[in-house]
């Protein structure tokens, strides 16, 4: 029975569809693994017992009367503690008492409840979202099912430690520079930050009003496609939200890629890759050659990696300050003393200094878009390392590859490409051009399919060491 | 003779074509009128007496053998003077010695010059484009050829006054708060800020990357559209440079207006405006209501005019810090006392500062982006005032009904709309969706037609006192 958990929640989809399993059986077996084995890993921050439990009871009537509202019904999904869920408490990943109660589900919870979706809890995440290892000194580390002692990535690391672990079927999180990609790869997982404005962030605490995406984390692509149906969708009360041409409606194919072109930046070089990343990401290539894509080398004419990360950095300190100025300023004890240091850059940043930062990811975004003119995709290694052991350094490039995606507000998914010599998952980023989340699924389900990884984690409780 | 260049460049155009004048001769008379009776004027900081000669002769050429380039071939046209022209420097209205010789032509001077116009000279502008009246500390006011004592408006004071005057065809202004509409408007005449990086503003002096927009100061609406479709058009090398659908071919017809619907911004009832302009406004209102078109009350939901303006202001003078920092840093005597203050000003802003204004815009933008999806397009006076003589105190508020179309970089275009009981001429502003370029200015050419307004000032060297 436990290895339902760990099925795609299209394949649950059917067997509710088909009467094989039921929504309640399906909750109740994940609120025992997150309340059992799966505690160790600290992914969840709060559950929602009552409410899921109820949940899923109308979802499992509706599947009996045969009038389910579409796949995602009856299916138990979690959602990154920066995130509003009514009625629960926002941390963002800060200390001390509740400090944000909202009466109203964020627009993407509101919209998965719509489907019928079962809203298992709250995720840890990492700081304020800014930073990839979910070393969370409030909350507590989230470990990474794939080996003790490993970060789970960041900031939506609770996002992809619970998917991974069989917690939740699919789990939101949000991506300002990676923090949907980092996790996902890290973890084995599909992670989808779509185009800017795709889908509503209201209801999410802002880190960089610019940069922040909401997106999910799934254990397929044809997940990531089934919930991005769900979620994209203009909201005329979210001032980020912009209009975008309908996702179609049938689950992209995993079928060749022939003539297809898939660039390879050669900006990113200026980036150390490890060993094994490396490795794998040309046997990605391969596998996509042999699928009859041509890969094209390319290269963004000014983009500098390192000062874009850079730059990234700067601008989101800075909005951080200006998003939390009122809380930083009433209780600084909510905040670590590394989370303080980021506040008062960005609080002492003179705006002369952010808009130097800010010319350059104008320059960056418009670079990328008009590279993405001349192939239909751009393929790196979705991180230039596997995950980091807690007790290393963090890496400060784990986002490197991942923010250009968010400067130009266009489409990048992660999804598996095999694992290191420790067996710590690996992932294959794919980048389009804004709106062709289509594309870059389709893209990346003839990749799944044919490069036979699924990482399976190894069982609850047991994480090697 | 004289009266030659006082017509639209489509008419002169045309005679070309009919062999009943040509680019030499109309040349030769823009030089003289330039250097008479026009001198009073103060509008030009520079002529090109040598290249354009040169230029009108190979046009010239190119009649006599029947292959003229296009419309604009032959044409003398003036240049505001933070628009680069290879070998002339640029001033961008900031005193001393020549800081800035552009060693190539900006993008829309080479297209202007590839499409066969003759370039004229450079125009006086306020300093560094920061402010509406072009009383300019190095270089001298700019006097509005309707009335002696009075401001031809700003930033792009000089372009303004010199094709109200009949010192060129047609003018390049730059508009980042309404700087080309508001001369194009006290003057009496079309001004057109196009969508946002329709126009490439490579070459063209910063004031806000964010805000500025290219565009032309032109007789009528016809001449405007001549003058679009050679400036338009995608620039590789330009990062604020957007692909855009092609503007069509032919001129906006000047029609009936049945079942257009066009709004009225209740936003701007916050601000004051002079009673001529207001009964000026009405009329313009029942003759569009004449032409057939709705009149439809709109207001954005939470758009304040005097908060908003005042958030571009911060927007700006950040920028302009930034933008002139190691000039500033260098040689601080280039400056008024004025600029110094706005410079200082966003040299000590803080990033935190600029970011509640950078909000404050995204939010308008979204607003009036998402509010002209109900309407066609939005009506309103172009400016709350006729212009103001230079004794008087400077209106604070004289961009306030241009600057959403800067935030929200849709075009927006002002056509004359009577004068006040002075003389002094007033403009209505006409604003559309992006990239309807083509529509704005059908609406436009609509009420041209209708209105039966055509100003012409006062003969040169006898403006009413």
């Amino acid at each position: 029975m436990s290895e339902l958990a760990l099925l795609p929640i299209t394949r649950l989809s059917a067997m509710m569809d088909a009467g094989e399993t039921d929504a309640k059986a399906l909750t109740r077996q994940f609120l025992q693994r997150i309340h059992g084995a799966g505690r160790a890993l600290n992914c969840y921050v709060a559950t929602c017992e009552t409410t899921a439990l109820a949940e899923a009871r109308a979802a499992a009537e509706r599947a009996s009367a045969r009038r389910r509202l579409g796949p995602l019904d009856g299916i138990p999904v979690a959602v990154k503690d920066n995130i509003d869920v009514a009625g629960v408490p926002t941390s963002n990943g800060f200390g001390g008492p509740a400090w944000r109660v909202p009466d109203e589900d964020s627009e993407i919870v509101r919209r998965l409840r719509a489907a019928g979706a079962v809203i298992l809890g709250k995720l840890n995440m990492h700081e304020g979202a800014l930073g990839a290892t979910t070393d969370n000194p409030h909350f507590g580390r989230t470990i990474n099912p794939y080996r003790a002692g490993y970060s789970p990535g960041g900031s939506s690391g609770g996002s992809g430690a619970a998917v991974a672990a069989g917690l939740c079927g699919a789990a939101l999180g949000t991506d300002t520079g990676g923090s949907v990609r980092i996790p996902a790869a890290w973890c084995g997982l599909v992670g989808l930050k779509p185009s800017f404005g795709l889908i509503s962030t209201r209801g999410v605490v802002p880190l960089s009003y610019r940069l922040d995406h909401a997106g999910p984390l799934t254990r397929t692509v044809a997940d990531a496609a089934t919930m991005l149906r769900v979620l994209a969708g203009f909201d005329p009360r979210c001032p980020d939200s912009r209009h975008a041409p309908e996702f179609p409606a049938d689950d992209p194919a995993p079928g060749r890629l022939d003539g297809i072109r898939l660039g390879l930046l050669r900006n990113f070089d200026a980036e150390q890759q490890e060993p094994a990343v490396r490795q794998a990401f040309e046997r990605a290539l391969r596998q996509l050659s042999a699928l009859g894509a041509h890969i094209v080398p390319i290269a963004l004419p000014s983009y500098d990696a390192v000062q874009g990360r850079r730059a990234g950095f700067v601008r989101v300190e800075a909005e951080a300050a200006f998003v939390h100025a009122a809380l930083y300023e009433r209780e600084p004890q909510r905040f670590s003393p590394a989370m303080r240091h980021y506040l008062d850059y960005g609080r002492n940043l003179p705006a002369t200094r952010l808009l130097a930062a800010d010319r350059r990811i104008d320059r960056a975004a418009f670079e990328l878009t008009e590279c993405l003119q001349d192939v239909d995709a751009i393929v790196s290694s979705t991180t230039p390392q596997s995950a980091p052991a807690f007790d290393d350094h963090e890496p400060e490039n784990a986002g490197s590859f991942c923010i250009p995606a968010n400067f130009a507000g266009v489409p990048a998914v992660t999804v598996p490409m095999g694992a290191d010599e420790r067996g710590l998952p690996l992932g294959l980023q794919i980048i389009g051009p804004r709106h062709a989340e289509a594309r870059v699924l389709r893209i990346a389900a003839g990749y799944e399919a044919a490069s036979g990884v699924a990482l399976t984690p190894p069982p609850l409780g047991a994480p090697p060491a």
